[in-house]
């Protein structure tokens, strides 16, 4: 009998963050980190996992529509949508009734990634390597086309994406040595929350140098004089050598972000992240002629492949951040990491959240291995959050983090988490209601 | 005992208009026409109704996303509310868990804008007025006090808005009595459908002719040669003196736009809309350099005021097509009113759909009188589908929307029609399940 996706379930799963602060910045005061949990199933058994990130409130939407893109899916032969993962994202993201929700952006969007990194992964488990290791082992042709190339091709055609890929083959099995012996290159954000003392920021940017990192990142956006301070605190606590970067999560419109920064440009600022609304990608142009050599970075909350193309073209941008979560899923990552080779601009993944940092690790790994070619310049994010709840969590050594080896994807959060942790009825929900958390009502 | 604003529901309504084939066009090939519903309701009895409008499958999101965002409101007094809407705009789309999903854009934005339109739609009501009377009235403070400057700085300051809008308060009366003498011109997009025949295109156009429309607007990108046929039909149809656009419906990446339309300007295209990706400003910059004369429009897509401002600065778009439900609210729409205005570019708004009609009008009538003070290349989109469900349906006489006398912003949905067309419950859908429409399948 052949063997078919049987089920595309939703979980809502949410972490009560906000009761410490954890993850607090100038835009995201008390997020509870959340993620619409997805597990796709065969009726032969398998599973693959996948999730879409959230902040709280509104997880609820993300689980809805993971419940709307389902029939996209449920039903067909495993092997067949398997194969096809190109048409399927295509599929995920076209359907010509639900695009109307987007197109390609917001909450359908984050739905077609989670369900498309579920499908990922169990491709990945079924072929018993890590995803990392199964896209770097993929011919260039096959990576070609599980990209949607649709409104790319003023900046990057198939072929040329197949050169790219054709070009980075030789280099390979090198590479591949040398990411399994030495990792990929990490920073932090740990130190660098808004909700921390001072001498929280100090203590733990100290011991973040002491654990192999060179670059750590600090939040700033909510107040002026603060930013100076933490700023220089974090400078004296690493010393010169170690870089800091800053994130203002949009805090700021165009003449802000160049007023706020000019007075901190004397503590050697590595990186200014998201100075501004995420859409604006002149707005970002503008700023980054002005802040230089300070380097402008953005993405996280960049939707879809076709910002990211006009951030590469307007050259908006010195780094480009993608995100497992935001956009749809392995497919379309694959299509910026190639824009960005293109326009030879590194990227530097954001993380953090709900398993960001277990499943953006494999992409990197695999822009290194088969599409870029290098990790100068390119640092993957961590931050030491809600690691423990997942099956495979990231391992960090020196500072950079260690290749994973256990076949999949990343995002399989552990069951006893999930069902401790599912809202709003699970028994870290019920338990602590008086507590607060992301149901409470708005002040 | 203080009036509040005792419930805000979210109803799914759906017409399965998929069956005739009306609404086809190049990316929508079967859409059933439908609205996620809102009601303000006030413990005084009064009501306000607003709507965001979807094409089917996925409203179930849009009406799930009013629900989550209900209780930003409900239980505030409604007094207080109505007077600081510009405060309760920053709160729905600026919730710091929220705007996760976006930040202000897709199902969570266009629901934000749907709950706003229904609270702008119950002040206008309690103050007896039409939308359109409501705002021209307002003192030019109130008016910049309403919008979110927030990322617009650097285009359009608040004293800019202000000085632009006292700038055209001298002529509002005049202005005025013109309006509700001569009415706000339209044009017609009901010939165009793709699923129409030739024949039917042809009829339906003359009759736009005979009915006083000076503009008609066909629907491409499907089909080159079809194409070219149907705009040569519908040219020898109207004569040379009616302008005639065509629309894409984001067919295209910016070569094949390009391509297209070189063999269709000899019969005298006036806009080409959504050439390509709505996201795509620099795209749409380059389509324009190429194809003019024939001019660039987009908008119905265009998901917040920090794109329509890029499409602004990088002269992207000659023609600026708003739309009342995919940004939020009335508003939004101010600031890109305003946005337009200060880079003089006309504002020609997207209708059709369910109640876009009803409730565009009433922005492109505040537009002449209070904002830019013309109504020159200024047209809005009129298409006969669905207005008998509306309690004040548009009226169009000699090509042009008659003003709308009937307090509120016109959203409001006929009991019957609500009760009828509810999703998927309603007896239109259960009595004609067999008969298709938007919970089959998908082939």
């Amino acid at each position: 009998m052949t063997e078919l996706i049987s089920a595309v379930e939703a979980h809502d799963i949410r972490f009560p963050t906000s009761r410490h602060l954890d993850g607090s910045d100038a835009m995201n005061p008390e997020p509870d980190y959340s993620a619409a949990y997805v597990i796709v199933r065969t009726s032969g058994g398998q599973e693959g996992h996948g999730l879409a990130f959230t902040v709280g409130r509104g997880n609820e939407l993300a689980v809805a529509a993971v419940r709307s893109l389902a029939p996209l899916v449920t039903g067909r032969p495993a092997a067949e949508v398997l194969a096809d993962l190109g048409g399927v994202s295509r599929r995920l993201t076209g359907d010509s009734q639900l695009r109307w929700l987007g197109p390609e952006k917001g909450v359908i969007h984050m739905a077609a990634g989670a369900v498309l990194n579920a499908l990922w992964d169990l491709r990945a488990r079924r072929a018993g390597k890590p995803l990392w290791r199964l896209l770097s082992d993929l011919p260039p042709e096959e990576i070609v086309d599980v990209v949607d190339f649709r409104y790319l091709e003023d900046a990057l055609t198939p072929g040329e994406a197949l050169a790219l890929l054709r070009r980075a083959e030789p280099g390979r099995a090198g590479r591949l040595e040398r990411l399994l012996a030495e990792g990929y290159p990490a920073y932090t954000t740990t130190p660098g929350w808004l909700g921390y003392t001072d001498d929280k920021l100090v203590r733990l940017a100290k011991e973040a140098v002491a654990d192999g990192f060179r670059q750590i990142k600090l939040k700033v956006g909510a107040d002026r004089a603060a930013d100076a301070r933490r700023v220089r605190l974090a400078r004296e606590a690493v010393g010169p050598g170690v870089r800091i970067a800053v994130d203002a999560n949009q805090a700021w419109n165009v003449g802000q972000a160049i007023e706020w920064l000019a007075p901190l440009a004397e503590f050697d600022l590595y990186w200014i992240e998201e100075p501004t609304s995420p859409d604006d990608v002149l707005g970002h142009a503008a700023i980054r002629r002005q802040v230089a050599p300070i380097k402008v970075a953005t993405g996280e909350h960049t939707h879809n492949r076709v910002m990211f193309k006009q951030f590469l073209q307007a050259e908006a941008i010195d780094i480009l951040q993608l995100d497992a979560a935001r956009v749809a899923g392995v497919n379309e990552n694959i299509a910026v990491l190639l824009l960005a080779a293109k326009f030879g601009v590194p990227v530097c993944p954001h993380a953090g959240g709900v398993g960001l940092c277990e499943m953006v690790q494999h992409l990197s790994m695999f822009d290194y291995v088969a599409v870029s070619g290098t990790t100068e310049d390119r640092v993957i994010e961590y931050i030491d959050h809600l690691h423990e709840h997942f099956t495979d969590p990231v391992v960090i050594r020196d500072g950079r983090y260690v290749p994973p080896a256990r076949p999949g994807g990343g995002a399989e959060m552990r069951p006893a988490s999930r069902a401790a942790y599912a809202y709003p009825h699970g028994p870290r929900w019920t338990a602590s209601a008086a507590a607060g958390g992301t149901g409470k009502e708005r002040p």
